[in-house]
C-alpha cells in the first residue's frame, strides 16, 4: 500500500487530509506533528488520539526545540534579526524546522508521498514544497487544501459525512505558538488598518509593577537569567518568558512581503525573543567595532529575509552562519533590563570586552590617549577628498 | 584688526573663547548662534546680551530650522534613520546645519579665522573642523578649549579674573535641544551601566491617558496631523511634539561609535522624531516593494552613519538623497498612532498606494490572481539551484 | 476572430508558431519583430516577407534602439554593469526592450493573446511571461514550443507538411545580435570546459595593428569618438563598434545563474560595450569620491542581476536609476584607449573634474595641503578603535 | 642606549634614517628587512652589508612569505580581490605583513622606538603608523623623511657629508616587488594620462606563442599547476609566475583612492596573481550558488578596501575571513587557462561540485527536472508584486 507522511496539527485542514488521503486516494497515512515549543504534553496526547481516531496508520510527535535553536534561533539572536525591524520571524523560522523534521520522517517511514495542509495563499506552502523538493526529491507532494480550493464549510461537510466528530467551531483568532513567539491573526490583521483588541492576545497582562532582570550572554548565547544558569539556552529562553510574559511585552503587528509577492499583516507576541534580541544588541554595541556592527546588520537582514522565504538550505546560509558565529567571540557579559507593563528598557551592560572603557578616554571628557592636535590632523585628512572635490567643482565652473 | 567668527552658545566654554580671543589673541570677535529649533526667542535675546557683555564686535542669531529640515531631516525621515536602530541623530544632524551656517557667516563677515568651543574628546570637533576645511579652506580654525586642555575650574577662574559675571554652576545634566530631539548627558551615561533618572529628562510625563493621532504623509513628508495642515513640515513636527511630548515618549540611551573611535553613550528624548520615523516606516511597508525597502535600508544606514561622522558634503550623500527622494513617490497616506505614557503603537495605515489591497488576494485566504498549481511551479523553480547543490554534494561524497 | 500578437524572428520556432496558431488554434496572427540594433534593413524585409508567406494577418517591425538605450543601456554604462564581472548583459537587456515593445503592440492591435517562441529551458520565457503579466494582465500567454515540448525535427516535419519552404538547416552556432553585443552559443558552451573556436565568432579579426581612440563622455554618456560628435549616443556606440570590432575585442564566455536556477554558459562578443564600460569606469575612478564608487558598484551589481532576471519594471529599478543619474554629474571628460588585436588598454583620462589634480598634492610626493603631523594624528585616530579592541582583548585574557 | 628598530630597504630614504637616528638622535639602530617574496638571497646579503656599513647595531632579514600567504593572500584569492576591479593589492597587502613583522621585531629587541622611511604623501605611512599604534602602543614612532620634509638632494648631501658611498642615481621607475605582484611608478603615473612604456616593465615579453595550463584548486587554494603539486601554495604561485611572466600578462595601471584622500595612479605587473584570481573566480561561478557569489563579492570588496587602508587588525576582518573560509568548501577542481602574449583566457573548468551538471537540464535545452507549466507558474508568482504595484499605480491615478 502506498505510504504518505502527513504534517498533522489536529486542526480542520489536516484532519480533512487524513480522511481524504485514506479514503479517496488509498494511502496509508503516517501523521507527524513537530513540536517547536508550542505544545504541552497534554495537547500532544490529545492530537495523537485524534490522529488515530481519523484512521492514521502511525502517528509520531517530534520535539525539535533543541535542533531548532541550534540551527536557527541561535543565529537569529546573533544577528538581532527582526524582520522589517519588527518581527522575530516566529513562524517563518519554525516552519523550516518542521519541514525538515517531516522530510526526515518521510525517509524513515519510506513513504513515496508527503502531504501538507497549506492553502494556496500563504508562505507555508512554499516553505514546505521547497524543503521537500530539496531533501526528498522525487517524493510526490500532495496538498489537498490548496489543490481542491476547499472552503471551510466543504471540509466540515465532508468530515461530518465520514462520521468524524470534532469541534468544528472557528476560533475568532488563529494562533501559532512556538518557543520563538506566537502569531495571532484575526479580522483586524486582514486589513491595513486596525490593531488587535486586548482579548485577542494569548498572554494577558498580569503584572503592573516593574522588575529588573539580568541576562547573561556567553559568546552571544543566553546562558543565564539573574542568578540561574541553564542546561541549554532554550531553557533560559523559556524561563525568561515566564518573567516577561506577564508584562505583556513584545506585542506588535508585522507587515511584510510574503514569498508569493503579496503583502501580509500578522500580530505576534514574543516577550522573551524581543527582550533577548534587544539585550543582545545592546551588548554588541559595547563590544564590537563599528564595522563589525555594520556588516553583521547587512548580513543578518538578508539572513532573516532569506530564511523567511524558505531558503534555509541554500549554502549561503552556512557561510553567513560562519560569519555570525565568529563575530560572537567577545559578546559575553551581563545586560540589565527593566520589565514594565507593555514595555521594557535595557538599562546597561557589564562586560570585560566593553570597548567603552574609561581607560581609553571618556566621550565628552579630555583624555590621555591622543591630543587635540591629533584630532585636528585627523579632521583634515578625513575630509581631504571632499575638500578637493568641492575645490575642483568650484574651479570647473 | 583680525576678525574671527565664533560659534557661541552662551555657555562657559564659548564665553571663555570670547574673552580669550579678544584679550589674549587680539581678535575682533563676531559671535554667531545657530538655532535649529531648540532656543526660544527669550533665550536668544539673553544670549545676545551675554555676547555683547563679553565684548563681541557683532552677534548674529541664525535660524536654520527650515534649511535644516530641507537638507537633512527630510532625508532622515525618508530613510527611517535611527542610528544603531535607536537614535534619530538629534545632535549629529544639527551640528552639520550649524557648522554650515557658521562657515557662511565667516564668508559674510570676511573673517580670516573661525573658532569653536569643542573639546578634544567628542564628535563635534571633527564635524566643525571638516566643514570649515571644506567650505572655507585657508581660514584658520581656532579651538581654545581643545588646544589649551582647560578644566572647568581654570575657565571659571580666568573669567572671574576678567570680571565676568555669569552663572558658573554646573548643571547635573547637560542638555542639547533642537527640533529633531534633545540629548541628555549625565553621570549615568558616562558608564556602560545605568539609566537616567526620571528627573533628568527635560520633558516630564504629564498625561496618563491615551490619544489617537492621525499623521498624514505626502511623498514621504509629514504634512498633516489629525485635521491640521501646515505651511512647512517643521510646523507639523513641532505640533506633533506638543501632542507626544507630554506622554514622555521617545526616551532612550544611545550607545555608539564616535568618529574618533571610542564608544560613547548618551540619553535622548525625541518624541516627535521617533513617532514620525516609525509611522513613516509603517506606511512604506505597505506601499514599497520588497527590494525598495531593502535597498533603502542599506543606503539609509550608511547615510546616517556618514552624516554622524560629519561627511554631509561628500557628493555620495547627494546621490543617496536622489535615491531616497525618488523612492517616496508613493509614500502618501495616513498613519494611525496611539500615544500612551512612555510608549506608542502604530495601529494601521490608509493609502491609495497600499499594495496590501484585497483585490489581489489576502494573505492566508484563497484568491483569484493565481492558482495553487502556479505556486507549486514557483516553489520548484525557486528552490531549483539549492536542490541541485544538495544533489551534487551528495553525489560528490 | 481571436487575435494573437506573436514575437517573430523568422526562425524555425516562431515560424512553427505562426502556422500552429493559425491553423490549429484558429487565431488571426499579428507578428512583430523588435529590432534592438541587430538587424539590417535587408534582413527585416526578408523576415517580413517570410511572415506574410506563413500567413500572418499583419506584420510590424519596431525599432527600439533609441528607447532601449534611453531606458536600459544608459544605466548599464552608468553602472559599469558586467554580470559576474564579465558579461555586458547583451541578451538579457534587449529581451526587456523587446518584451515591452511586444506588449505595447498587443494593446495597439487589441489582441486577447500574446505568443512567444521560448522553450522551457532558458531565461527568456520568464522575461516575456513576466513583462506580459505586468503590462497586459489578463491577456493569455501562449508558448507552443514550451508547452508542446517539440523537437526540432517535429517542428520541421509539421512545417513541411504545411508546405512551408525555408532553410531548415541548423547553424552550428546560434547567434543573437543587438546593439549591446552578440551572443554565440554552440557545442562548446553546453559544457563547462571548452572555448569557442575562432570561426564561431561572427566578427573576425581583420586588423593586426594598433589604434588610439579618444572617447568623450558627457555626464556619463558616450557623446564623441575621436573628433566626431553624434546625434544620439547609439550612433557613437555603433561608430565605435566599427573601430573596435575588427580587432576582435570583447570576446569571452559568460557563466552565470539563470533565472530558473541552473547554471548556463554562453559566448559573446561585445567590442564597443566592453570598451565603453572600461573607459567609463576609468573616468569615474578619477572624478568620483571613494564612497560614490563603492555604492555605485553595489547598486549596479544588483541592478544588472535584477534586470537579468527580468525585473525591469520593479520600481526599485527607477530608484536606482535616479541614483545612477545623479552620480554622473561630473563624469565628463576624455578617455584614451589603445585598441589592439584581441585586447585594449585604457591609457589615461582628461577631465576638469579630475580629483587627481596636482594642485592638491601628488601621490608619493610631498605637498602643501597637509603636514606629516596631520597624517600622524590621522593614523592615531583612524586606528583608535582597533587599538582599544586589542588592548581590551589582552587585558581580558 | 636607546634602541630603535628601523624598517630598512637599503634605499636612499632608509639609509638616511640609519645615519640620522644614530648620529643626530643617539639611537642604537636595529635594522630589519621583511621579504615578502620580492628579494633574492643575493639582494638580501647585499642589503645586510649596506646596513652594517651604515652603522646599525644589528640587522635581520625576516621571510614572511608563508605567513603573508596564510594571513592575507589566501583571503584575497578566496575573495577574488581586485581593487577597483583592477589591482590585486600587491603593495597594500604586503605592507601589512611587513609592518607586523617589524612590530614583532621591536618586541624581540626590546626597543622603545620604531622608525620607518615613509614620506608624508602616501599610504604606507598610515599603514605603518597604525599597526605600530595597535601592536606596540607606547613605542615612539619616528619618521624622519616625513617630519623633516627632506628632498632627495638634501638626503644625498647629508649622506655624502657622512662619508657614505652608495649609488645615488635615481631610477627612472620605482619598483616594489613581492610575491603578489610588482608595482611600477614613473613619470607617466604621476599624471592622469599616459601609459608606462614597454621598457619600464620589469618583466619583458619573451614568449610569443601560446600555452595551455591547468590550475588545480583545493578548497579555494591553488595546490597544483599542470601535473605538479606543491608543498605550500606560495610555491604554486611562484611556479605559475615562471610560466605566465614571460607572456607579459597582468600589466595594468591602477587608479585609486589613497587613505589620505587624494587619488593615486600606479602601474603594476602581476601575472600569477591575476591569472589565479580570474581562474578561481571562474571555478566559483560553477560551484557556488547565486547568493553565495553575490555576498562574497560585497564582503570581499570591503575586505580589500579595508586592507588597503591598513585596517587588517580590525576584528571585522576575522569575521569576513571566517565567511570566506566557509565559502570555499566546494571550490575544488581544475581550471584551464590559455596564456598568450599580454593576455590570457580561462577556457573552462572541471569539478565534481560543478552545478552546471547536465543531469539537471542544460541551459537552452529541454529537460526533465521541471515542466513548462512550472516555469509559467514561477513567472506569475515571481512578478506578482510588481504586477500589483503597477495595477495599484494605475488605479491611483
Amino acid at each position: 500500500m502506498k505510504k504518505v507522511v502527513l504534517g498533522f496539527s489536529g486542526g480542520l485542514d489536516t484532519s480533512y487530509c487524513v480522511k481524504y488521503l485514506t479514503e479517496e486516494k488509498g494511502y496509508e497515512v503516517h501523521s507527524v506533528i513537530v513540536n517547536t515549543g508550542g505544545f504541552t504534553e497534554e495537547e500532544l496526547v490529545e492530537i495523537e488520539k485524534r490522529a488515530y481516531n481519523l484512521g492514521v496508520k502511525s502517528h509520531k510527535a517530534v520535539n525539535t526545540v533543541h535542533s531548532y535553536y541550534d540551527n536557527v534561533i541561535k543565529y537569529l539572536v546573533f544577528g538581532n534579526v527582526l524582520k522589517n525591524n519588527t518581527y522575530p520571524l516566529s513562524v517563518s523560522a519554525e516552519r523550516m524546522s518542521q519541514a525538515i523534521a517531516i522530510a526526515e520522517h518521510v525517509k524513515e517511514v519510506g513513504a513515496t508521498a508527503v502531504a501538507h495542509g497549506s492553502t494556496g495563499a500563504g508562505n507555508d506552502q512554499v516553505r514546505f514544497d521547497m524543503i521537500f523538493h530539496i531533501m526528498i526529491p522525487g517524493v510526490e507532494i500532495i496538498t489537498p487544501i490548496r489543490d481542491l480550493k476547499l472552503s471551510r464549510e466543504e471540509e466540515i461537510s465532508y468530515l461530518k459525512g465520514k462520521g468524524v466528530q470534532m469541534n468544528f467551531e472557528k476560533a475568532a483568532y488563529s494562533i501559532n505558538k512556538g518557543i520563538w513567539g506566537t502569531s495571532v491573526g484575526g479580522k483586524e490583521t486582514l486589513n491595513s488598518n486596525g490593531f488587535l483588541p486586548e482579548e485577542a492576545w494569548p498572554t494577558q497582562l498580569s503584572r503592573t509593577d516593574a522588575e529588573q532582570v539580568k541576562l547573561h550572554f556567553g559568546k552571544g548565547e543566553l546562558t543565564g537569567v539573574n542568578d540561574k544558569t541553564f542546561a541549554h539556552p532554550t531553557d533560559a529562553i523559556q524561563y525568561l518568558q515566564t518573567l516577561a510574559g506577564p508584562f505583556a511585552i513584545g506585542r506588535d503587528i508585522h507587515v511584510g512581503d510574503t514569498i508569493i509577492g503579496i503583502k501580509g499583516r500578522v500580530g505576534f507576541e514574543a516577550a522573551a525573543p524581543v527582550v533577548i534580541i534587544k539585550a543582545h544588541h545592546a551588548l554588541e554595541k559595547h563590544v564590537l567595532t563599528k564595522w563589525q556592527l555594520s556588516w553583521k546588520d547587512q548580513l543578518s537582514q538578508f539572513y532573516g529575509n532569506w530564511l523567511h522565504e524558505g531558503q534555509i538550505m541554500d549554502p549561503v546560509m552556512r557561510d553567513i552562519e560562519a560569519y555570525l558565529q565568529n563575530s560572537q567571540q567577545h559578546v559575553t557579559g551581563d545586560v540589565f533590563v527593566t520589565l514594565q507593563p507593555y514595555r521594557f528598557q535595557v538599562t546597561g551592560i557589564e562586560s570585560v570586552y566593553d570597548l567603552m572603557s574609561s581607560k581609553f578616554g571618556k566621550y565628552g571628557e579630555m583624555n590621555n590617549g591622543w591630543s587635540g592636535e591629533d584630532v585636528r590632523g585627523f579632521s583634515k585628512i578625513f575630509g581631504n577628498q571632499t575638500m578637493i572635490w568641492h575645490q575642483v567643482s568650484e574651479s570647473a565652473k
